[in-house]
């Protein structure tokens, strides 16, 4: 079986949960902290960084997001969510990486701040327009008719959970209410958080912040 | 055909070329600057965030390098660069994913200085120790007998472009010959950069950079 060595807290944790659950995969969770908190080397070894999740699967590990999703779909392809279409496919790993670079790894910069309580950085206004940027890509970029891409697929749980951790950022960094910019955006990810498996999945995030 | 919008300098431009040699596609090279240096606002349009390289293909526009290699694989499939083993082709990705975000994205932040003429920035500890860790996490994932995974695929042609940009900042920076401290990692590159196809990439590169 299947297993996650992750954090309920996390985003990227959530993301390849949100997944196993779309997909149908049973899977054994395996609450962990990060290398970078518990200094276990053990975790280093299992991952490229020592960052979560960590899939395990038959005594091998895989590591990074993108690594896992594109492990889950070719191991269990009855329900895809990357496209069999070469260009579908394409698109759904540009969104990703507009998601992962262009507006989580932006925000990231504010994560000590807004989730753990360390000192508030300057306001950086390079951020903020980086963040901007990403999401008029996203714009661009994205069918948001109402999903990312044309079906359900992995774009639409990576945005959801990327953006769910900027939205705090922008908020309580530059008093933004990003979302009220980009309203297609929005709707997009209303659709795609009212999902039953997505309602879980934030539930899951929920009370793991509640016990912090 | 294939066309691609790329700049010859640029190792995410050669990145492409690379893999499209490998695969005996034909394509035709529009040589194209970024957004940022054009301000030309059809190359935002067909891109992310309007950097390159782009390939276009009847009519579509797909930017992103990760993307347009899946792209090409999945389009063009008689030589594949990622593999059709779910683990295989999954370490492949968190191969790419090392080279990405823990070693060419740290290098990134002294491109102006390195390669264009801007003035030197300070040469940050934590952006050393973070591209030694990128380092670290290759030589503990990456196959390297010879190749990153267990065939040559996309893996190699991402290590070998992200490092080339990535050798010189730490030359340049921090005056470490970063090769000299990992031997196994320099000498898969060598059997990379040795191929016929990457000779001509790099001679490419080169003379790119003459004339400029």
């Amino acid at each position: 079986m299947i297993k996650v060595h992750g954090l309920s807290l996390s985003n990227h944790s959530a993301m390849v949960k949100f997944a196993l659950k779309e997909k149908k995969i049973d899977f054994e969770w395996i609450e962990t902290l990060p290398y970078s908190m518990s200094k276990d080397e053990t975790i280093l070894e299992k991952s490229a960084i020592g960052a979560l999740p960590i899939v395990e699967y038959e005594g091998e590990f895989i590591s990074e997001t993108l690594a896992i999703f594109a492990f889950l779909d070719q191991k269990f392809p009855d329900t895809k969510l990357f496209s069999t279409d070469p260009l579908e496919n394409a698109k759904t790993v540009e969104i990703i990486n507009i998601c992962q670079f262009y507006i989580e790894l932006q925000a990231r910069n504010y994560y000590p701040f807004v989730f753990f309580g360390a000192e508030k950085k300057e306001a950086s206004q390079e951020i903020k327009n980086k963040i901007h940027m990403g999401f008029k890509a996203l714009e661009r970029k994205a069918s948001l008719s109402p999903f990312m891409m044309n079906k359900f697929s992995y774009a639409d749980i990576y945005a959801s959970l990327s953006i769910f951790t900027t939205i705090p950022v922008c908020k309580q960094v530059y008093d933004w209410d990003i979302l009220e910019d980009f309203k297609k955006i929005s709707e997009s990810l209303n659709i795609i958080n009212s999902r039953e498996i997505a309602k879980s999945v934030y539930d899951d995030i929920a009370k793991a912040m509640e016990k912090m």
